[in-house]
């Protein structure tokens, strides 16, 4: 597991351009005898693990793109790319998946149902490969699904699962102000976009703070206001750029549709035009209840996890969603961090304990396996 | 000019109610033989006095209601009308005038042209009484107008004129915004009208900052800001009454105009409704350049003025402005400021320095003959 | 148990004068030999039931306080008391705990451990019942805790349990602006209280949409906005009165922070004075994950009960916390809705299905005796 | 003076680099034998013509810096420097006051009293070329100084006087507001420089809207607002820049004043800090009365004037206030309207009508000679 973690680590690949990451899972299989299909949506590689038994048929998926950061650790295995690393580990998840795909074809004549092994591209650039993999066919007679994230801030041991939204809904908008510029000394003659922008940035505060249940959760930040002009004009536009982050789908739409209203009033109000872009990054990963409470309670079983616990929802965004969209299954967290100084994911000096491989492979080793008898 | 003052001032009538100064002022000029009309536009009296040479017609105009207001003054003249008092200086007016009046009459035969004495009712409650006796034919053939205010807080000796807009108008407003009341613990099911006002608020104050020019005058107050509720509510409606200055008529408009595009603007983004109601006022009195320097340059020559200077623009409403705008004048202020403690007009212990009468009667006086040969 | 709840209904008695229901307690005890201490903190009312057997004390409570509301229900059991009724179900609650209180006495032969049955006064009006009572020593000894409203808008049979917090704290607070007053048409010498209170409305919105994180929550309502004067004057001074909700302690401290920093720099940018008060509520009721977790899986077993469920997180307040911060324990919902139509708590026409009280004695006497075993 | 202008308009120099436009200055008294000081404050040229008969000093300032702006006009005279032009007129001014210069060399036989002509660099960029002129000493002596502009947009024929305030004080500023940035998703844990800024830009309107004087002039533009990141994250700093406009210093003191008390209280507000830099550009112009008057009394005599009219306010800057702080005197317009299509000044096609020069030499020859007798 740790050859395969580092053979990666030192040829990173960026989202949508990981073939040679995706010839390197393919060859594995192949070298095994075990079944696969190659390019689905994309780079994304399919394996199946057959039980001799009856049974159900449960996926597991792994993540397999880095991310164009230079690495700047110094370790063996440093990224041997410039400019790109796998600072996320999803390495990690190549490498455990790897061996627990070859682990179950070993003992697949014990095994009842079938083992479909997700190793997925794309993960960190939207539209991301979650959803071409799933319309290519990849959930086709699955009962069930399984994934996790090795986490650099969580300690090694440690299992972290959660029911119901446990990501976010990541989405991007851009609002243009077009006003109408003039000189400074004589607002009267237009309409002042850095006043109206302004006014703007202020009254979207009130759809968090008056629209949305103060039991659901909504953030809506803008990133950047630019209306850059010589001090003694009037700015004819300005361009404001951010993000809404939700955990329920209705909250998202209500955030839009409110965003929307506000921009027109407040561009009523000064008569005045805008343009209003809304891009929906990854829907929230929702997990199922009974699949993560399963997972839960076997996880305190698995030799080597210490604790199990529930997390914090993130509000950050991951495509695992698509799937437990179609079908029931749970994403959780394993502990992963290191010893020494301990870096955030998408750090140039991100690291993870390789450790916690193993116990994310036994993990969802026991969740596919006994999941047949749930 | 001093026993007409007093008597007044001991029976003061409020606006539209003022029938015994109205007959008060009749029965003066009826004894003196003068021709006059009476109820012209309401309790308006307007007498002529005709020169026995061919020359131009001038008016004088002197408002003659009270206020209702409790004298709260220690003199011997003091209001003998309980909650009622000449607190404005109209008493003074319409003794200045009488006297004039009578003056006139005596020289008149070597006078040439025609006096129109306007004693006009209800200036201090608008619509007030100038545009019903304009209406009513005061103004019939005449070349011009004048018109003082005696002013409590300009040292007596002092006549202060200005070319253009001198008091402006005085318009009100009220905005009801309807939202959608409900509990405090949660806004998401409301429309917070407390938080859609105060943004109104807000989003109003551009108005004079962005679209008035710097170089014109505006001023848009709310006075009064009315949600009231328990702690625990989420305010259904919320009421915001208040009042708008200018002397630009185009600017009035204008401002109107705006008021209307914000609160519209406003209540879109709040998805509520509102109600508008906005009522004109007295117009700016906008002065004309010709007779205020006619006037300017007599004043300098008239026995007992010292000081002749131009006057801020004031803020506040009087219905002069109606007559300045059928015909050409001025409306100028006399110094009256009185010995001892000096209190501003609609002062419960307002008083004026009563010397100051003459020196009104005098300009105005010379206004009106002089303007014959100009 | 209907008797006793009916006559209590009928004869309700507001916040801490409810010294009859606490004789009406006494005498029930009395009457049947159980232990009791009165007047504890107040009107409270203690009983104890010893088991023969040695185990844990374990505590039930029960408000018995009604509401200043006048009944409008049509019903024999109309309350008799003009402008007092028993809105809220404590009627209900008293009559619960009395009937398990005479059963567990009747039993006690076969019991381990000791019953402390609290019958607590004034839970609708804080300071309330439960902190003197507690002071009083009312918890001493005790293991654990256990206590339930009906809930007029959940069905009958249904349980409802959550663990953390499940009602919030809820405080009120005062803001006063101290401006300078004056004339409509001089703002430049005043100080707009209206201005200054409707930039501060619109700043506190702030605190909601951008400190508190958005996994947790917060409500800040102003729920009256108040600076009555006509329309042609700049107020003088604003009220601002409303709520905040919170269930997480450290939120709580940070918006009341929050809040004295945001009026501080607000009147600081308009050079004027403030009072604020912030005047804390009860504390959020948080519940004790294993007394939840066990008091769920045992009331999936109570003969009646249909459904248990996760309920969502109440923004409205109770006293119930403060003993939950002396000893384990939790508080539940029974769901109690009635035939016909429904009302809310605190409804003049406010009633519940009588049968909801035994499916409460049944879950709570199963909760205190099951909890021997724990 | 036709072609002095043209030739100085063919060699324009920019604002502190005009040595050659100084020298062909130089050249042309030197040649005339008029006494001159080269280098006053720069490259400032004094000359000085004294009359045969006692009387007072009189000065005349013309200005004589080109713009960095390239010059787009298709005629014969046009820049033959590349990007460089007067775009302003300033050759205009230049012209007139040589060649007044000439002729009152040639009448001084004639002439009572001295006459300063005072050739000023350096106006179109700040802090100017008239305060080193002073300080170096250019108004020793002086009784009263006139200039005048030649203005493209008023016809030619036409002078415009003013009393009191006519152009602007022109300042800027620049506000750095230090927030913490962070995650997009993550606002509790930052302090938000865009909802700061933005907050700030509302709070600043209030300024001009409620405390200055509705009867005085100020405006307050922010032009620049840049806070440029990623959409993702919150803006760690937000810079603002623009210029505040003002004609009564007692306004320009306060303006700033408030502008430091709302910032303070703003970032009090939100716990941040900021950084706010006030650049006092060129004082306003203010004219005196009697020169005003005088000037305007004599410009109706003047051959070639055919309207002499008050001028509105302009908010543009000028340092030709730093002069009459120092002496009285009037800076009026001179209409200069081209033929076929006006350009206004500061731009590329920019042009005037050249017979106004010689009104302007007219109109500023009359008034120092006739001021003699003043």
């Amino acid at each position: 597991m740790l050859v395969i973690r580092r053979h990666l680590h030192m040829h990173p690949e960026v989202s949508f351009q990981e073939t040679n990451t995706a010839k390197y899972i393919q060859d594995f299989y192949a070298n095994l005898g075990i079944e696969f299909t190659a390019n689905v949506g994309g780079n994304g590689v399919v394996a199946r693990v057959i039980g001799a038994l009856p049974g159900k048929t449960v996926a597991l998926r792994a993540d397999f793109d880095a991310l164009p950061i230079q690495d700047e650790k110094e370790v063996s295995y440093k990224s041997t790319v410039p400019g790109v690393m796998h600072a996320c580990g999803h390495d990690g998840h190549t490498a455990t998946l790897l061996v627990l795909g070859k682990t179950l074809h070993q003992m697949r004549e014990q095994l009842a149902g079938e083992y479909v092994l997700i190793h997925q591209h794309a993960e960190e650039y939207a539209p991301g490969g979650a959803q071409p993999m799933i319309e290519a066919g990849c959930l086709e007679g699955v009962d069930a699904i399984f994934g996790t994230h090795l986490w650099s801030l969580t300690p090694a041991g440690t299992i972290e699962y959660r029911v119901g939204p446990v990501m976010a809904a990541a989405d991007r908008f851009e609002i243009t102000i077009q006003g109408r510029g003039g000189h400074g000394a004589s607002p009267h003659q237009t309409k002042d976009a850095i006043v109206i922008g302004a006014q703007l940035v202020t009254n979207l505060q009130q759809i968090v703070s008056r629209r949305v249940s103060p039991v659901e959760s909504a953030v809506l930040s803008v990133g950047s206001f630019v209306a850059e002009n010589a001090f003694n004009v009037i700015a004819d536009s300005a361009k404001l750029i951010g993000t809404v982050r939700t955990f329920n789908p209705e909250i998202r739409d209500l955030v839009e549709k409110e965003m929307e209203r506000v921009i027109q009033g407040t561009c009523h109000s000064n008569d005045c035009t805008y343009e209003f872009l809304y891009e929906r990054g990854y829907n929230a990963v929702i997990n199922h209840a009974n699949e993560t409470h399963f997972l839960k309670e076997l996880a305190e079983l698995v030799p080597g996890v210490t604790e199990v616990r529930e997390t914090e929802q993130h509000m950050g965004g991951e495509d695992f969603g698509y799937y437990l969209e179609k079908v029931p299954g749970t994403f959780f967290f394993t502990g992963a961090q290191p010893k020494g100084e301990v870096f955030p994911h998408h750090h140039p000096k991100f690291d993870f304990d390789e450790n916690a491989m193993l116990i994310a492979a036994k993990t969802l080793g026991a969740a596919v396996v006994d999941y047949q008898d749930k």
